[in-house]
């Protein structure tokens, strides 16, 4: 009898987040994780739960989300690649299928991830970008909030930018430091996009990050405040509130 | 007692197609006439219809489509514009509100319109576009497509383009003759797009001209074919299919 060594398959995913209840497999709703998981189960057979980079939340996009899971199923990557699109919802789209070593994990794995919002800053929004930017047309000082963005880069503990809920901390990553490499404001048109990549986010972090510095932006806070709301370490200490879900895209993840 | 004349108004409004069941007010199902007529009430109290350009379908989108309505309240176009964007969903948006000379239809005055059909041809449909685009991603001559185009400019009777359904031709328009002065097909990164302007156009119009044009670049068809279909003055001549309504566009209205 032939054993069967199980594969380990690397997904890069791409998904518009507002047709879904976030990544997580959730009972009832549509989640990434569960269209991906049912997808794979009418392909393979085999029942599965795809682990994912991390969770996005309800309403917030990828680019390339990156997930990884274990199969015996022996189809060629390229077939699985369509296989997996034809069964999807056209609003999930599998970009890549790759073998990796049998200890990769789309989580434990990863190194850095860089995330991006988009703010639409017209007087009108297009009805096409509804779901897909936050809408926000009030003056905003670009200038200010470039500075403040910069004075997040490096390592800290960013308890005062993660979601209240810290038991939804992910479990093995019990430290609230994270170390951010890049975080840039910058306009494109109608838009202002805010970047930022690092060695990982808290719940609600990027979002938090784009509440506060739109405070920056509106003259309620200086950019000194930035340094001094890090140092507090507590959400009260930031007045800032938690941008829409529907501005933010996981862009990539790095490992 | 003051009598007050009617203000007769020209709106410009951008819509998202997947988000209703197309143009005109219908029971029980969104339409963006309905939500327009909504909006309307809900602001000035006044119970109105306003007309469109024409009617788009479920699913067919509005870059500037044009309704005119006349109104006894006094708000100033501006502030009817915001209040009507507050009033609206996000997926409908008013893009300008202007008086107009009392004889101006939306319908009955527009001497030309112009559509556009976004096609993507990449092997993978970004999920943003899931509603916005067809996806197409097999073979297709682009430059056979280019000639087939240009063989409907000028004035026929379209009835080959034309939905079956002839008794939904609009009401003061029975003749089938359009004048096409406007037929090009070109490809933008990952999509072809096809852009028609004319005098008016019949039911599903544009999307049968897509749909045969998709044929002669398929090989299915010859340039010299699309002269034998118009000629031919019957659906059942044309064997091109009818496009998908997510993919078309209403871009502008002249008068």
């Amino acid at each position: 009898m032939v054993s069967i060594v199980p594969r380990n398959l690397k997904l890069t995913l791409s998904y518009m987040g507002a047709s879904y209840r976030g990544w997580q497999v959730q009972p009832a709703v549509a989640t990434v994780q569960g269209e991906l998981a049912a997808a794979i189960e009418r392909i393979t057979g085999e029942r599965c739960l795809p682990q994912g980079s991390g969770r996005t939340d309800a309403g917030v996009h990828a680019l390339a989300q990156v997930a990884s899971w274990q199969t015996e199923s022996s189809i060629p990557p390229e077939n699985l690649l369509k296989a997996l699109n034809s069964h999807l919802p056209p609003t999930i789209r599998v970009l890549a299928v790759e073998p990796v070593a049998a200890d990769f994990h789309a989580r434990h794995s990863a190194r850095s991830k860089t995330y991006l919002y988009r703010i639409h800053r017209g007087t009108v929004c297009p009805p096409f970008l509804a779901d897909q930017v936050w809408h926000h047309p009030y003056p905003l000082d670009e200038e200010t909030i470039r500075a403040a963005a910069a004075e997040v880069i490096g390592e800290h503990d960013f308890t005062s930018f993660a979601a209240v809920d810290a038991e939804k901390r992910e479990a093995g990553e019990p430290s609230p430091v994270r170390q951010i490499t890049r975080s840039e404001w910058r306009r494109e048109g109608e838009e202002s996009i805010y970047e930022v990549s690092g060695s990982g986010f808290l719940h609600h972090m990027v979002r938090n990050l784009v509440g506060t510095l739109v405070l920056a932006g509106k003259g309620s806070l200086q950019v000194t405040d930035i340094a001094k709301i890090i140092a507090a370490r507590s959400r009260a200490a930031n007045p800032g509130a938690t941008a829409p879900a529907c501005g933010l895209y996981l862009v990539k993840v790095e490992y």
